[in-house]
């Protein structure tokens, strides 16, 4: 796989005075372009060996380039507002905007690979981790990012040479650490390793480019004409004109027999009863709070049903039991301008909580698979891998310990009805009802075919939906709270 | 001062009865019209005497109010993120939209109260705190804020048992800190920094209320009620006509001598000398950079000049000196959405960078009194204030540490004309000229007397403006890069 890394490939000076003014020009006004028509966005990666010239890269590419749209990101040590979030976090947190160029040196991929080398973590998991930068990779295209990776290779010589040079003189010394040279007597193993790697994430969309990193012009020359020519094919090419393509409908069973519709809404509770249970749940959610193993969890509950199903009034109980301190309530409506230049699922990162905390989302990140199918603001084919990008997106939240809680709550059409023509009525909540509302339910039998396909497809073990039967109001937001501190329990280990 | 929340103020459970389900919908019904009419954000900043109730009082507005619309703060100990940004940064990046309501408990107060009655800081810099805390939140009243302050007090006996009732009972045992103790046996001092501090930061803007919080059902009922009728107030006010209010006029010299026009322009370098000069500073650029001090600074570079002055290329020249991966280039155009809902220098403290990273704007903070003035986006009262709240701005990056550095590019009419030309000619400069840049072309000289003015006003010592004789871009380019060394030289002490 290295092979044609080793050749000592080199540019001479002559053609490279000859050839950077050209790719310089067609960098700016390929870059220009780009940010002017907001296309999309590009994601470069620079990872390799040590000493192989990625910062160096790094800084020529910032160089050649309009440094207004373009910027660079060395992510090391983690912040410990980054420790307290899914490993992807600062990832999501600094992708660039559609018409802009984000830059990566510390990559998604140094973690894995280190520690896969130095053994903290087998074989095995090395996979899933790879794995799972395939499918975030594959999320970045699928959205409409161009995503380029570079990897820069030295031969085992070189790289010590390097090292050397390096270390001998005075001015470069404190870059060469005792970390470089306990990478480099593992080279073997790192090429190795490597290699698996590289093998395993070189993607349709997103292949790895290999370079000789020993010549610093025959690098930075391969490297920028690669970008060059990656964006500019892009920009030229025209956009596929909007069609529903060829993807197989998703089939209702046979029968016509919809999960929802089995649900038993005629499920009660007297005033009473709910008064009591209300006051018991309540203060068995708030001690759990205060239990001294909840500082390493956080908690992420979302909220979805039919309108006028009760969501506000059950997210209302909760936080009564919760210190206003520790949650934030996030109501979910159009996506704004800055959210729109992201990728789907990038505001919903954006509210992860930190360790200790909750999260609560009125209308959740199962818009792009409810209103968005059904409203037909996307296409079947992005709704269609919604699907796994959202189980992808709780994975990562739950191994990093965070409690995914999810709601359905359900009414029949009639109590909708009758909801709403209350909500005319009373003053105080005639806000809640819109003409949305309304055209909304006239798509009932959609939206409800949407929920039962999006229950089907991302109730998972590890976040499953909850379906409340809502017609009861008292009945519902005690279901609520109830699975809530079963939930936190659970993850407690209690 | 404290005499009237001393009374024994107390409210019967049958008023409380009568009063909160009005009050409540009023609350519901503010905070409705307030998200959807997006007039103004809502800050609230809940203070005073340790076990007054501060933290039940938010729970309890939290509960009465749409959770989806309130969010509460209590700031604590400092990420590492915060600790390297100034002081109000934590503040001002959550500070609430239009249309939205923020809570504070962890308040900007806290921390100059403390310190005074530790003797961690003297009088005359408590004094210095506050009066910067009251111009800025003058500064969040005038960009339209609703700024309201309450302080819990509590008598010295009535603290003394709170502390007692809490530490006796197993299950609030927990709340009781050494700190609160501490802080107990200080009661007096306390007491009288407090009342120094309330005196001095009640303005007619934003003044403070002070709550007696024995009773919980008085102080519930006081701050709700008071915030509901300061909001209701505010909504129902119709908003004044925009007019030209007299406001003194800025009177240019009598002799009609403007600063920029005294510059000399026909400054100029050879080429030869442009480039070891360029590779001269360029290099003590690098090495300041890595002066192993200089992780205890941060830069901010804002460019602002004429239309083709050369702010692309002279920034170009700095970040070729430096390390991609320590700086961020920050293009300043029209705000978007999220920005407009935010007082105006929002977002540059959003960019305000970490230590040992530069940020550099092209074009900056300034535009208010700039394009905003001269195009007349903002009223002239809004503009004249906005010199103030830069030098704020300013001069709390400075005082942590932050090298503020600024630059205006000068070129002639003549020069302009010429480069106006010659981008229309050259392919990939096409995109560097608009019909914007000769829209303002013709309005050269209220653009001219804008800068003045800008000049002379916001020029510090901590932050002085750096005039750049542009016509000759080898000049410039050397000026910015020869200023960017020895400010930031001067700053490591050199």
């Amino acid at each position: 796989m290295f092979e044609s890394a080793e050749l000592g490939h080199k540019i001479s000076k002559k053609i490279w005075k000859k050839e950077v003014p050209g790719l310089r020009e067609g960098l700016l006004d390929a870059q220009l372009e780009l940010f002017q028509t907001k296309k999309f966005p590009v994601v470069i990666l620079i990872a390799g060996v040590d000493c192989a010239g990625k910062g160096d890269t790094v800084n020529l590419l910032n160089e050649w380039m309009d440094p207004r749209h373009i910027e660079s990101h060395a992510l090391r040590d983690l912040t410990d507002e980054e420790r307290e979030r899914p490993r992807m976090w600062r990832y999501w947190r600094v992708l660039p905007p559609k018409g802009k160029v984000g830059v990566f040196i510390g990559t998604w991929y140094s973690g894995p690979l280190v520690e896969n080398v130095y053994g903290t973590i087998k074989n095995a998991e090395l996979d899933q981790q790879l794995e799972r930068i395939i499918r975030f990779e594959k999320m970045l295209c699928d959205e409409g990012a161009l995503v380029l990776k570079f990897w820069l290779h030295l031969s085992r010589d070189e790289q010590k040479k390097r090292l050397k040079l390096l270390e001998n003189d005075p001015k470069t010394a404190w870059r060469v650490t005792d970390t470089d040279w306990d990478h480099y007597k593992r080279y073997n193993k790192f090429r190795k390793v490597s290699e698996r790697m590289l093998r395993s994430t070189s993607t349709a969309e997103s292949p790895w480019t290999i370079v000789e990193g020993t010549d610093s012009r025959y690098r930075s020359l391969t490297i920028g004409t690669a970008i060059l020519s990656a964006i500019r094919q892009r920009l030229d090419t025209p956009e596929p004109p909007r069609h529903q393509e060829p993807i197989p409908p998703i089939h209702p069973a046979i029968d016509n027999l919809l999960l929802l519709q089995t649900l038993d809404l005629s499920k009660k509770l007297k005033k009473s009863d709910f008064e009591s249970e209300l006051e018991k749940y309540q203060g068995r959610l708030n001690l759990l709070t205060r239990h001294p193993e909840f500082n390493k969890l956080s908690v992420v509950i979302g909220f979805e049903g039919n309108d006028a199903a009760g969501k506000g009034g059950s997210i209302r109980r909760i936080t009564q039991a919760l210190d206003a301190r520790q949650y934030r309530v996030i109501p979910v409506a159009a996506p704004t301008e800055v959210e729109r230049a992201q990728p789907y699922l990038w505001r919903f990162w954006h509210y992860i909580p930190r360790k200790g905390r909750f999260a609560i989302f009125d209308r959740t990140w199962y818009g792009r698979v409810l209103v968005e199918r059904v409203e037909g603001y996307c296409e079947q084919k992005d709704w269609m891998r919604a699907y796994g990008e959202i189980d992808d997106f709780e994975e990562q939240m739950v191994r990093n310990r965070t409690v995914v809680i999810k709601f359905w709550l359900s009414i029949s059409s009639d109590e909708q009805l009758k909801r709403f023509k209350e909500r005319e009525k009373i003053g105080f909540k005639r806000y809640k009802i819109t003409d949305d509302d309304w055209r909304n339910r006239e798509k009932w039998t959609e939206y409800e075919r949407a929920a039962c396909d999006m229950i089907d497809r991302t109730s998972t073990e590890i976040a499953p939906w909850t379906l409340v039967e809502a017609n009861d109001k008292y009945y519902a937001r005690i279901k609520v709270l109830k699975t809530i501190c079963e939930r936190i329990e659970e993850a407690l280990g209690k």
